[in-house]
């Protein structure tokens, strides 16, 4: 067993440069707080490096990992990202999964993101699609970082579980006409109520911004647009909630 | 018109105070940053008491007010609460809703939610209240100040349009009951889907906390628990998903 006391310990500068997107990359390692987190990283295939505990704040079970270091409550509160931390984290080899890494069952349901503008609703949308075993969830803005500390938090660890692609438009619509997946869009002036379109076929669900609402290309690309019906006086709901309405009604449209 | 050229004019020091809650309570005023939100305020009966402006980012009508003021960017920084502030703002006197001022329609929707953890989930949850004609969303924590600027942002200015009532559970099982309203307590372990409820009727249906779910004394008090079924791993979504999952499917049911 190694232990860390100090916030000194050069270890501890380069685990709080994982928890920014500039380290991450350049290490192509992530950062993993919190004992469900880890433990949904490792059930779904994510390579532990290296562990960290605070005897302090956490007893339970440790995950395997090549090191394991022990570390002082001042050390890990220079690196920790939770506001009440639970003494546990992990740095894990980053993993890309493509398009092309998808499993689809038989009917795919799949969510696609324009763009993610908080993480907090990417991972509100993550757990959403995860309880709800949508097949994939596919972002098209490729600034985003799946691995932002807020998303694994946000999401509680459901950026592992829920197969996660980054990928632009083009090859997005590419793949799912291929796959003769149907794309719905969802706008905001469409004619179609969502509860009325078929949501038990292979689907995929198009969501735009919630200031802009989905762009152009997106909607001359869907073979269906769909609104969720609101009352005047207003014009968008958060993106999660929106994502989540859908989602479960075809779930509903499919049991 | 008067002018307000430096952060240190004593009224910048008013308005900051009403930022935080103590500020709110003992002044008994509100401050509603934003169009939109200053719109809807006076809409729904919220009376203004000063209005302010920086002309360098709003050009738009202001709202009538008694006294308005000429803010300079400067002075505006100190109190804005919004990353990119439009340069409105008011100062309106603050209003309790109570159960006795509800108007209901013949059949209500009622949201409770037992807490609210994160002001930015009440907002989302006004926004879904207001799209889909929730009749009111009563909240049963008492620490709740349904002002907090977060809250107003988040909800886009709908915490004006929805009736949001503050009470105790007692007083709210009691009235949902005198008023015949048939309570239905969200669970985790409820062997009702949300979707086989019949959600036409006159229905309050209730929120716990995303960690500690719903507790006793409303499952006890309830007409019928209700589940939202999940995949196995899971046993939560973000609030607001869930009750936007159940409010939009009481909207499909009622149409």
């Amino acid at each position: 067993m190694n232990y860390i006391t100090s916030s000194a310990n050069p270890r501890i500068k380069t685990l709080s440069q994982l928890s920014k997107t500039r380290g991450r990359r350049q290490t192509g390692h992530i950062l993993i707080e919190g004992s469900r987190e880890i433990e949904l990283a490792v059930r779904y295939g994510w390579e532990l490096l290296e562990v960290y505990y605070c005897p302090d704040l956490y007893q339970g079970p440790l995950p395997t990992a090549p090191q394991s270091f022990n570390i002082s409550r001042e050390a890990l509160n220079k690196i920790t990202y939770k506001e009440n931390p639970e003494g546990l984290l992990a740095v894990a080899k980053s993993k890309t999964i493509t398009l092309a890494d998808l499993k689809l069952p038989k009917k795919p349901l799949i969510i696609v993101l324009e763009n993610v503008e908080k993480p907090g609703n990417l991972g509100a949308i993550l757990r959403t699609a995860y309880a709800a075993e949508v097949s994939a969830v596919i972002i098209n803005d490729q600034q985003t970082d799946l691995y932002n500390p807020n998303v694994i938090r946000a999401s509680m660890g459901h950026i592992f579980s829920v197969p996660t692609v980054v990928a632009n438009f083009e090859t997005t619509k590419d793949w799912l006409n291929e796959k003769k997946i149907k794309i719905l869009a969802t706008t905001i002036d469409a004619a179609i109520p969502y509860t009325t379109a078929d949501l038990t076929k292979s689907v995929a669900i198009v969501f735009g911004t919630e200031n802009s609402g989905l762009s152009h290309r997106w909607r001359g690309s869907a073979n269906q647009n769909i609104i969720i019906p609101m009352q005047k006086g207003i014009d968008s709901l958060n993106v999660s909630v929106s994502a989540a309405i859908v989602i479960y009604e075809a779930l509903r449209q499919r049991s």
